[in-house]
């Protein structure tokens, strides 16, 4: 199931040992002008509103060093709380790159974060994982191995990020290292790395080094990995995200910050109020990052959606969500920052509801002209579950907008007006046996590789499998058929005796 | 499950008997500005494209009126083929009024066809039904009058289109004065006639000036109903199709014409020429209607999709189906008509894969600024199976789309930014208490009909019903708590006497 040899591109769907038909590899580029349900004044409400929050209120950053840092900037600090205006935050902001790139061991899954690309991110974070045979589970190691395999056998997932599921049997001092040894070697493609402690990301930027066969100066000479931090809204950073943004940042990783601003929990019950406080909170990290280090890659994230009016928890694939992605998506631009949205839903298993939920969610990733679309695939119950059904399922919805995207559907030339085959036919005739037809017919069309296109009699006489059926079967097929991705064996020997060097130094401390 | 009363409307969700709440009626209004994936030459492409196919190849109309009619307007009649120059389409097409009214036995069910409202439709034309229960099965008219109590009981739902299911079991010489004698009583929206036929479409409008109340004048002063035709693609136009759309538009009611044009079967197998081709098709039609009737109400319709390249087999809610989709509407605002798509989708049951592609046709009905989507709720197979659970699943993508546009959604006014609840909470609190939540919380977010959003352990104990379980509960409680709009007893008599004399006359021939 490993991908082309290194160098070498598909321009047709690889067919592969077990008949698994998929799109090549490839960034889509985003062609779409976004939805843009502000005018301009309320881009500038919105701006207005972030500068006010930052100048007025402050916000809370629980690190020493920051708030030496914001002091040096001539920030008002007060305790933990820092106060900017806007001149500073515009300032500091405007020194991010617009876009950047970042390149893992195999430098052909370089992904660029910015401009019009779309970079499609597996399932992050989930504490447990449902499959249709065995329910929902506290996450393991296996597991999490069977996630990456999927996050690497699937051309339209671009990045392995956070643990698809937590690794609950691995002790939490050394579980870092096993996890990104795993990424590393399971996967050719850009990894993350959490923002948990010093001892997590320096390890992490250690073995990401080891495995691209690189020197310290060749790892920081362009970002190689990235981590994502996520405020405590509202208006509060804490402790170990904050370092561990620093770290990367000056090390030149790539940086991603993303508040979680429910609206009506952590953030105001209206989507602009929520979406101010999301960017108050994302442009002083930014802000922060930029003035320790001029230029450092980083991305602003979104993740403000509304709880549910029966019980409080977080809803997600709403028209809320949508229209908060789609806000921010404008804000972004306004600031010239790379874009972070999330393929998210609320349902609790891969029905009906988790697929309007999640295409919800990625058409709104669309909409906004994201760059880099979190929880892409395999993502259920809010964040709770990562499931390898809906991981198949999700595919299949990325693969249909990477194809949307492609620019030969609408193309309008004399080719693909057609007149001479449309004469050819006339009426009442037929196009499938003409030149025009046969020519084309092989690439002309999406497809799929889970969804079932034949009629109900023939689905009936075949099984009558649902969704959810094929997808396991199809999970479990390319699990079991797995080919790890090639890794020089002295790479390989060096990054297994880093983890075990560090595993004998005790890994990092627990009790942050 | 009767709505509110004439004339008045509710602003917030209306709890009826049952507990059932959902949104008030209401023809959402698109704010997005429509995806357009054509640059301006695209749009002169194509539309060179359809004007060379009416020059140069042209069409046939099996309609003796229609050629006579062509004839007199001086295009090129020889046989059945009619050749016609752009600049007498053009003209034509100019006549067609960009947007227009229908009005049903409710005048507070009006709806605007055109400008920047988007009005939806039920399933219509399959030919089976599924249920979870019963699986699948041939129509009958009791379950057709399950669908119609579904139409009427939805507020998202405004028109009560085509048959949702072929009732087999009333003899086809009668069977539209049953099913239109249904519609009208056990809906009080929109109703739609098919044009098969002189007798189906003259006693389709007989009936609905009855149920109207109205005068013969009054039934033709403005849009009642309407019709919508099919060409027979590529590029014929077959008798009874043609015959009822004159007699409608001659009637002043509406007429919306949508060829099917299947890329690689009835149309080329690329996209520009598979429009091409049924802007052809269609504005040949329009052309012939505002000849035949100056400014009568007309709407453009787009059913271009793909075929699965495996079996030859329509495929639906695919990439190709959404680009051609917008590249349609495009072709409609550069034509000045209302457009009218679907929400449509390939897969058997109500799971995942019916719900992608749902949404992929339904947000493509959005970015392309459609006017009119046919199929809104309710479509199985590839239009060969309508289900009642997909009908309501369906119906909360549709209010999802209906609060995604409500522009309260994207204000950014004091009040929204909400400085002063941020200000209030501070760090680390909560905004579930603060005040701005307070009087905001009950109507800030969508509430979903379907959709469970309770945690995994909480959906576990209460029976782990999956989407189509619940619809399917939902669907029957409403079907049994139905009651029918109120109709004065004499207008119910007089409907009731009319489908006796007609049904004593023998109904229409069936030998079409």
């Amino acid at each position: 199931m490993n991908d082309l040899p290194h160098g070498r591109r598909s321009r047709r769907p690889h067919r592969q040992a077990g008949a698994f038909a998929q799109m090549p590899w490839r960034i889509p580029v985003n062609t779409d002008r976004p939805t843009e349900p502000l005018p301009p004044e309320g881009v500038a409400a919105i701006h207005d509103g972030a500068m006010a929050i930052l100048r007025d209120i402050g916000i809370e950053f629980l690190n020493d060093e920051a708030l030496a840092i914001f002091r040096q900037a001539g920030c008002r600090v007060e305790g933990a709380n820092v106060r900017m205006d806007a001149d500073f935050v515009t300032e500091m902001v405007a020194r991010a790159p617009a876009s950047f790139p970042i390149t893992p061991r195999n430098p052909d899954r370089r992904v660029e974060v910015g401009g019009r690309h779309i970079v499609f991110v597996n399932v992050s974070s989930p504490p447990n994982s449902w499959d249709m045979v065995r329910g929902k589970r506290s996450g393991d190691f296996s597991t999490f191995q069977d996630f990456m395999k999927l996050t690497q056998v699937f051309n339209c997932i671009h990045v392995a990020g956070g643990y698809p599921v937590e690794p609950i049997d691995i002790h939490p001092a050394i579980r870092h290292l096993d996890c990104i040894a795993a990424k590393l070697t399971l996967t050719d493609k850009v990894v993350h790395a959490y923002s948990l402690g010093r001892e997590r990301v320096e390890d992490a930027m250690e073995m990401v080094r080891i495995a691209g066969g690189l020197t310290d100066a060749q790892f920081r000479e362009t970002p190689r990995m990235y981590t994502n931090i996520n405020s405590v809204s509202p208006l509060k950073h804490d402790f170990p995200m904050i370092d561990g943004a620093l770290r990367c940042a000056r090390a030149g990783q790539g940086v991603i910050v993303t508040p979680f601003t429910l609206a009506g929990a952590m953030a105001p019950v209206t989507l602009a109020g929520a979406v101010a406080l999301s960017l108050a909170e994302a442009l002083s990290a930014i802000a922060l990052l930029q003035f320790a280090a001029p230029g450092c890659p980083v991305g602003l994230g979104t993740f403000t959606s509304n709880v549910d009016m029966k019980s409080g928890a977080p809803a997600f694939g709403t028209p809320e969500y949508m229209r908060a992605t789609q806000m921010t998506g404008q804000m972004a631009r306004f600031y010239g920052l790379p874009l972070r949205s999330s393929g998210v839903c609320t349902a609790n298993i891969p029905d009906a509801q988790a697929m309007w939920e999640t295409s919800n969610s990625l058409w709104a990733a669309v909409q906004s002209g994201s760059n880099l679309v979190y929880h892409a695939a395999g993502w259920l119950e809010g964040g709770l579950i990562a499931s390898p059904e809906k991981f198949v399922l999700d595919c299949e919805v990325l693969q249909m907008i990477q194809r949307y995207m492609e620019p030969s559907l609408t193309a309008t030339g004399p080719d693909e007006i057609a007149l001479d085959a449309i004469a050819e036919v006339g009426s009442g005739g037929h196009y499938f046996g003409c030149a025009h037809t046969q020519v084309r017919y092989e690439q002309a069309f999406y497809a799929p590789i889970a969804s079932d296109w034949r009629n109900f009699e023939a689905w009936e006489a075949a099984g009558a499998e649902d969704s959810i059926a094929r997808a396991h079967r199809i999970a479990n097929a390319l699990i079991e058929g797995f080919e790890p991705p090639p890794m020089d064996p002295a790479i390989a020997e060096e990054l297994a005796a880093f983890v075990a060097r560090r595993k004998a130094e005790g890994g990092a401390p627990t009790d942050f």
